[in-house]
């Protein structure tokens, strides 16, 4: 088995992977080692997972909270920096053999780079990174001999899958959708819904950022998306299913028209502990799925006509270039902005499509073409929220 | 991939699994010869597969149909066999390289052991082999460094959820059991079901034996024995739940309680094939699963009190030695009764727990303990169909 104890790096440690990541490092303590973990704007949180853990370094991203970190951890073992410039330096220290990248959004992208470059397996959390970058990184990580491995539980569901199975062709990805809380409502219904009735997830806790896209349907298709460039995929074999309970993850269809499922409760920290100790499984006190419970498992088509974004997704992904760069920072404006009260759910998929059809396509874009694309849309997608009434559609 | 043709002995062709086979090695002539084929009965058919297949050798058991047999494939290059000793010799052939196990019943269990010390791969249809001598059997496959394939849709679901998980050790199986035409009836209602009404299948064509366990559940008795001791674990580790959808196959779950399930429509040819075909997937035809025809799976826990046969299943399996024996060649004789309208539905479990209570108990069986055993415990059950009203219990 494992004989030597992984030194682990988070980035992002404070939000609901990191924290969950951590509770799998505690119940593993003989396996890992925590080396490095860093935090956007969580200062409290960061301090006493400092003082829990005690890592090597300890970045925290807003420095005007640099001296209440500091100052907290004055006399420990850890190091204390401050700054997105000082995360994507941490990250290739040769301590580091597994780099979680669990911080929200676009600002996954540069030092998951930075660690593959340092030749740091990727537990990857952040599926925006693949979603914006997919062809990049998948190539920098073949170049550099580094694992992707990845931590949401649709896409680690079809990595247990594939196990074992190398040499033999996928047919087809069924990627599993909850549906979210509005499964089976009408668009006449969202025109209303709050921030806070779309914070209500059935099934998984998460952060306010993905379980928005998990109401909207943009988390599953950036999960297509993500999907496409991890397991070398074209779009036509990627199908989506509702399935309200969550408990199916995803699942392959091969070759020989044998499907396989990864099943079980929804509950991040498997996904997480899976990635971590790759290709072992370790035992766990989680709670374990009974039938009893689940009686009756559904499917479902996804509603496309009235949750928009799985669509503008596989539309983004079929055009590809800077196409999912487009579509992803557009979202993350549209997602803020309908948090803040400031634009409504279904004209989220508005701005994203507005956006899409008005930034410049660029075809084969390199790492500056990217972050101008991202720029360009959050500053056009900001304009468009100002501009646009709550409820452009319907 | 596969770059010679393997080649095949089939024993049983002409009964379901082997028709199957044949149809899955038609379309695929370029990776499979027929080298044997074996018949108990069906002269006809038999012929017929030979002229097409133009197997190396026939076995027709059945020695009053040798001279049909003979003439029909006069001057073909075919050689035509009778006899149950004949199936014995022919799998030792240097040329073969698997052999398809797919009689009925306790019969495969003697041909099984000389095509395992003549190392032959095994593609195991005929579970019975395992339940009477899955020790032997498995030890001798050790020995002989012969792989056991399983074809039983259930034991080739576990077996493809456990590719690449070889080093991770398994928590429990969970076997699903379509729970036949009469699942949900009461005791009362079984008391008069006919063997006409017990032979419709919900979802599975088979052969009469397997379709009247299937309806008693002592097919899955029979089968929570044989993964026993194909996947060497603890009678504790087996689980069945009914799954009357029959798309679920079968799951693993492993000790970090992640769940595998292999899925697909009820079609014995896909287990067929990758038996024949493992570790290689390979392309077909077949009829690929759709979420929108199965909108709803569901699950339940089987009804031991009313199907007795699980239950009998597990005691002997727990009580070891020679009870799987005894309860398999009991159930074979009170199938047969039930089957000439001799005795009931019901009466077919008291038939196998009188036999399990009456026949001597061998720890440690041999062989001929097994022979023994399965020849005493038939004289046994018959005595007990004579003597028993058709519907001792309820």
């Amino acid at each position: 088995m494992i004989n030597t104890s992984k030194h682990i790096a988070i980035l992002g440690s404070t939000g609901s992977i990191g924290t969950q990541a951590l509770q799998v490092i505690s119940q593993n303590s003989q396996l890992f080692k925590v080396h490095t973990l860093t935090a956007q704007n969580n200062a409290e949180l960061l301090i006493k997972q400092c003082l829990e853990f005690q890592p090597k370094y300890a970045v925290i991203c807003n420095e005007s909270k640099y001296g209440e970190v500091q100052t907290a951890l004055a006399g420990t073992v850890t190091k204390v920096l401050s700054g997105y410039e000082s995360v994507k330096q941490v990250v290739t220290d040769a301590d580091i053999d597994i780099v979680i990248t669990a911080m929200v959004g676009f600002a996954g992208l540069e030092p998951t780079i930075d660690a593959i470059k340092a030749g740091k397996d990727i537990a990857l959390a952040n599926k925006e990174t693949l979603v914006v970058a997919g062809e990049l990184i998948t190539a920098l990580a073949a170049k550099h001999k580094v694992r992707l491995l990845p931590v949401d539980s649709e896409h680690s569901a079809i990595f247990q899958c594939l196990v074992g199975e190398e040499n033999n062709e996928i047919e087809k990805l069924i990627i599993t959708a909850s549906g979210g809380p509005f499964y089976g409502k009408t668009a006449e219904f969202l025109l209303d819904v709050t921030p806070e009735s779309a914070l209500k997830h059935p099934n998984w806790v998460m952060g306010a950022k993905i379980t928005i896209d998990s109401a909207s349907l943009m988390n599953k298709g950036l999960e297509v998306i993500e999907a496409k460039w991890l397991f070398d995929l074209d779009l036509s074999q990627i199908d989506v299913v509702v399935h309200p309970q969550s408990i199916i993850h995803s699942m392959v269809q091969f070759r020989d028209g044998s499907i396989k499922a990864q099943m079980g409760l929804p509950d991040m920290k498997l996904p997480i502990q899976y990635a971590l100790t790759y290709p072992n499984r370790v035992k766990n006190a989680f709670k374990r799925f009974d039938f009893t419970e689940y009686p009756t498992l559904t499917f479902d088509k996804p509603d496309t006509a009235t949750f928009r974004n799985l669509d503008i997704a596989y539309k983004a992904l079929g055009k590809g270039g800077n196409a999912p760069c487009v579509i992803n920072a557009a979202n993350e404006i549209a997602v803020e902005g309908f948090l803040k009260h400031k634009t409504g759910f279904l004209a989220m998929s508005d701005i994203i499509e507005t956006c899409m059809e008005r930034i410049e396509f660029i075809a084969d874009p390199n790492l500056d073409d990217y972050l101008n694309t991202d720029k360009q849309t959050r500053i056009f997608a900001r304009e468009l929220l100002q501009k646009m009434p709550k409820a452009l559609t319907h």
